[in-house]
């Protein structure tokens, strides 16, 4: 892990940048504001896509309480036990059983919606609503670019990932495991990943999840940067709480999950389900599932904190029958994310599910056909907090730059799709119909030079010039120019500011957690 | 062209495949028929997307009607001139301006729905309501494969996308210029073109509009398949007339319409813009000039032919403002596609939008998300009749095979999808519930079984093995896939049966028109 103090080389710019001084400095700040901007959370002006009707929603919240209170769920931690027990829940071994609308009940504690603070609070995030926020993705243990091909990701590969999310203005959020920096023990790797996020962004993070003490160490640098009261009453961070479905919480995700309800930080509560192997073959079958699950986990975060900030999260793909690999980018697991979405706005939670998901090796049309057709029922269907929404390969095997970077760029346009048109005179643009009249064209219109800035979504990679522009320069194809891409972003990336004394307290506390403890992979 | 009579080589596995024998006749029939299944025409289930707000929609028809009675539309042709004079138009030069509400209230005889009949009935489609028919590229001088690169289309390479399009199950029509074939004289390809698609393909078809006796010829060539009178009362083609916008209809596209209103034969009336240049650079602007285009242009039809089958279009790109290129897959013309839709239900007429449109030169991750930032918004909007839904390239320049494989599969979800999740007994998966429980899995389930075939999409191209089984394969991207796919397709390919005497009659038709004329390329 690298642990740089501020120079004015590696955040000059962005501290000129809030100075506002003028001359040459300020044409350097406004070059660096313009690169580290992050988009406002997105806003849905466009009505949600639904695939299920009143009847149909009717019918899985009763399946789904069937199942709380026939079949149960498996808590795979003492403490749970005790805790569900001590409610009134039916625990026989590890299997406990909900009377019907008992967790639903709990569940009316969580607020509807959150804030979620960044160390830069003009990145702070409202997590619910008509919103979706976008974070990078989160997982892969392989990382992929183009020059160098498929191999272990590492923790240098980690802080550029995390560097280009912090540049790539439609991701609101610098997420979490953004690639396994394999090179670093288990027991350790935790600590260079938050300090990263903490250091080379200054936006909104993830918390580990691996062991009860990794996320109590997350919550501890948390308090260095916000201060520890500050940290008990607000969201600082949002963690992955995964069922083991079906219908299984084990071990190491509760002691996370106690850790963090008990300390006010907000978890993403997901069935994580390969539909087909665990859970049912059927949209329907699995969205019962999924919610019995999400009810369940949510519910027990509200006995550990009533009103700790929580997500409802939904991941599902879809297999094949013939060989049992997860397939993405069909229509059935779109199905259930716009479903699940509406099971959650009935239950009055934030949801999360989506992403630019894919099953493709590399960033060709495959991986981009399948990203879409997750993302866009996503981001229709209502999802509110959207992980893996960048850079994700391989069924999330695999973290790629160049995927990041188409993904961000098709972020950003949906983003301006969800914003709707604009209505107003200039919008409507008679002025340049009479100036223009038949026959002739707009390009030099006033109406058009009025609005030439702002007209058109202008894509980072996309290639529009002619054929033989594009054969003149090598034809490359959009892999290989979002290659370029990012490491040209790499090359310009200045460091956000950080108080000294923060950053020596936070690399004080990795150095002696580090030091404390014997290297394991475990 | 090719010209060949029946043979039991070409086509005996499908005739034997309606004679229902039995053995190995049966098995190879059953194979054919898996090859020639057409799905039947996309039908929504789930909610429109929709862009406007009523408020929205009225303050565009009030501007459009301002349009038609201040600025007004030329039309560029004496005798449509003498026909809007007569109808009570003000006409000055080839300048039509119409009070307020006229062209609405001609548009009132349009049909809200058709059917449109194909060679073989049973791929009949009807266009309009709450249908999606998805029809191939249009118009691209060139065709690319990854084999021989970018080059000249020919009639052989029309010839087989007309084939490739006829196998692939989620193309509802054979479409019309699949590609140019430029190897043939401009003023008899379409002879060629026509025949092609009615020979080597039972699915609709469209009709050429390049000159009023190239319409007539598709007409007189139909009357040969079906029958005069039949023609007469019923579409049997489908053509394709673009505005010349901003504001204009010129004298070839107007000769065309002629010949196909009077003869009852259906036209999508489409104002074909590149905004920024063909209309304002402004979503709403451009909505508002490509509703008067077409409301002026669809009442002219029904000035010619009352209640002839007509469709309202609309094809909008954006534009780069750097550089003048058209742009695809940009937020702005998704939000004319979900506005024009919007403003078509509302007049009551059929929509035609959307289509797989980029860009990029190759089938690359670029031409992917271009296409689907299209078709989405252009299916979930409510288009009816989908133009350009499989095989485009290059801003339409590029015809490709492998592009077509691609989208199709995609078409194939969209229908998927669209049509929403089963919610009876066996979707509801109780029974897997019950059987499984917590922390087994569904792979051996009864339910599993039950539904083994039919759950989840089974894409043709796309690559979900592991990433060793991949390597091992050659590491090849989906272009290179697709490629193998057509390839293979093409020889499998069995050409529909015909009645022997209407294809001589056709091919003596083609013979004597070719014939009697010199070669023109204009």
């Amino acid at each position: 892990m690298t642990n740089e103090q501020d120079t004015p080389t590696s955040d000059g710019g962005a501290r000129r940048g809030r100075s506002k001084s003028g001359g040459a400095a300020s044409r350097r700040a406004s070059r660096t504001a313009a690169v580290h901007t992050s988009l406002p959370v997105l806003q849905r002006n466009l009505p949600l896509m639904e695939v299920l009707s009143p009847e149909g929603l009717e019918t899985i919240e009763a399946n789904a309480e069937t199942i709380l209170q026939e079949i149960g769920i498996e808590f795979r931690d003492e403490e749970a036990l005790e805790i569900w027990k001590e409610a009134g829940a039916d625990v026989q071994g590890q299997r406990v059983r909900f009377e019907k609308g008992m967790c639903r009940q709990l569940c009316q504690t969580l607020p509807s919606e959150f804030e979620q603070f960044a160390r830069n609070r003009d990145r702070n995030v409202m997590i619910g609503g008509n919103r979706t926020v976008f974070a990078p993705v989160y997982g892969p243990p392989f990382y992929r670019d183009y020059e160098t091909g498929r191999r272990y990701a590492t923790i240098n590969d980690f802080e550029n990932l995390v560097k280009l999310v912090y540049m790539l203005p439609a991701l609101h959020h610098s997420g979490g495991t953004v690639c396994e920096p394999v090179d670093v023990p288990v027991n350790k790797r935790h600590l260079d990943m938050v300090y990263a996020h903490l250091r080379w962004s200054d936006k909104p993070i993830m918390g580990s999840v691996t062991a009860p003490e990794r996320a109590q160490d997350t919550v501890d640098m948390l308090k260095i940067v916000f201060g520890d009261e500050f940290v008990d009453q607000n969201a600082c961070s949002i963690s992955l709480i995964n069922a083991n479905s079906p219908l299984v919480f084990d071990d190491t995700m509760l002691g996370a999950l106690k850790v963090y309800a008990r300390n006010n930080q907000a978890c993403i509560v997901s069935p994580f389900i390969i539909a087909g192997a665990m859970s049912p073959v059927t949209p329907m079958g699995t969205m019962t599932q999924a919610l019995a699950e999400a009810l369940s986990g949510l519910a027990f975060t509200q006995l550990l904190r009533p009103g700790s900030p929580m997500v409802f999260g939904t991941f599902a793909a879809s297999m094949s029958m013939q060989t049992g690999a997860p397939t993405f980018g069909t229509p059935e697991p779109a199905m259930v994310i716009m479903g699940m979405a509406q099971l959650a706005r009935r239950l009055g939670v934030p949801f999360r599910s989506g992403g630019s998901l894919c099953a493709s090796k590399t960033p060709d049309a495959q991986a981009a056909y399948e990203s879409l057709n997750t993302l866009y029922p996503a981001v229709c269907g209502g999802v509110n907090f959207m992980l893996h929404a960048a850079g994700w390969l391989e069924g999330g095997l695999v973290s790629s730059p160049e995927k990041l970077i188409l993904d961000a760029d098709n972020l950003h346009m949906m983003q301006i799709m969800q914003g709707g048109p604009g209505v107003d005179e200039n919008a409507q643009a008679m002025d340049a119909l009479r100036e223009v009249g038949p026959g002739s064209h707009f390009l030099g219109s006033a109406h058009t030079q009025r609005n030439f800035e702002t007209a058109f979504y202008k894509s980072t990679y996309a290639d529009s010039n002619s054929f033989e522009q594009w054969e003149a320069e090598g034809s490359r194809d959009a892999y290989q120019r979002a290659n370029d891409i990012f490491k040209k972003m790499l090359a310009t990336y200045q460091a956000p500011t950080i108080d000294p004394a923060i950053d020596e307290a936070l690399c004080a506390y990795v150095a002696e957690k580090k030091g404390s403890q014997p290297d394991l992979n475990f």
